[in-house]
């Protein structure tokens, strides 16, 4: 498999998490965002949404989108299981994944700051201090009455909430967004970040980190 | 099985779409957003999020996030089946999915449109014919290249997708969004909107229309 993908992409790091739990090795493609690599002809023919990550199976085939990505993994090679069987258990699981995928992560990425920036004028400040803190306060403070870390998100074993919390935390830290209100998500990053494959697939273990 | 849900709400519009194809009573709790009803104290105590919709099962569970509910919907009573059990189709239908529910919903809510305004000063005027518009594009374009409706969009079944793309169209008409460039979509949504499903969860036909 070859993952298209970029160091410090949250959706491209949710996608190697998985793949590291796993143990599946793969190629690394990077499609270094800081140059606008993803919004060229050559990625757009990879990717008609532009975005990454990408993963490309043996075969040739492109699946587009972390979660989805993830739930193919999941369903193709499920040790170890990161979506529950459960259908309550499994919608409490994707019901806090959804939260850091659906309404934290999609505001605060790096294509959301630049129309922000050209179309309302935002500076890198007010993006920095106001805009993503607000949107990271809001998502964490609903997803810390949801999870019980014990100490994953919502057990002994890793599921897909923890493979999104981790790279959102990493993202709050990177823009210095205070989270002393929110010990059970820092609970949950603690406890993944001593897991060799979250080491694997963090942001400065990658080839193209700089 | 009781629905908080506001008939604007997109993502209460999905719930409602997958609730009646699958033949599922519900009784509708209405939470009218534009009295900030889904921000109160009563409501927070629903759901921590504090976001529409939620689906109370019969026995007090409370489930959130839209795409999570309807995974649990499709588990527990999976006729008619919305997400493939084959793990590659349902990758496909997935991504198309959280291109709506991740990277054109969340940034065009009323809730961010509220912070746009406060926070950068983006007129009425700037969000519906600037703002709200560029994410459709954006997403549409992609989901365009993706589905190839026949008549649904990944063919004669519905599917999550179809769930997803029908109250994403009707926001865009709201919003006055032009969608000549997209005729995959458009004709997704004809054919859905032909379905009595559809119709009745159509937000024009809830009880708190208005």
């Amino acid at each position: 498999m070859r993952l298209y993908s970029f160091f410090r992409s949250s959706a491209s790091y949710r996608v190697r998490i998985a793949l590291a739990l796993k143990g599946l090795p793969y190629e690394t493609v990077s499609v270094p965002m800081r140059d606008q690599s993803h919004r060229s002809d050559s990625y757009r023919r990879i990717n008609p949404q532009m975005r990454l990550p990408t993963l490309e199976l043996d075969d040739g085939t492109r699946l587009i989108q972390s979660l989805a990505i993830i739930e193919y993994l999941d369903a193709a090679y499920p040790e170890p299981r990161l979506i529950p069987a459960d259908p309550l258990e499994r919608a409490r699981v994707q019901a806090v994944s959804q939260i850091v995928g659906s309404d934290i992560h999609p505001l605060n990425n790096t294509g959301v700051r630049g129309v922000l920036a050209s179309m309302f004028g935002a500076s890198e400040q007010a993006l920095d201090t106001e805009w993503t803190p607000h949107w990271i306060h809001e998502g964490f403070a609903a997803i810390e009455q949801l999870i019980a870390p014990a100490p994953f998100a919502f057990g002994s074993g890793i599921t897909l909430a923890d493979v999104c919390i981790v790279p959102q935390v990493y993202n709050a830290r990177r823009y210095k967004v205070p989270l002393d209100e929110f010990p059970r998500v820092l609970a949950v990053d603690a406890a993944a970040q001593a897991h060799p494959a979250f080491q694997t697939a963090a942001p400065e273990a990658q080839p193209d980190a700089a």
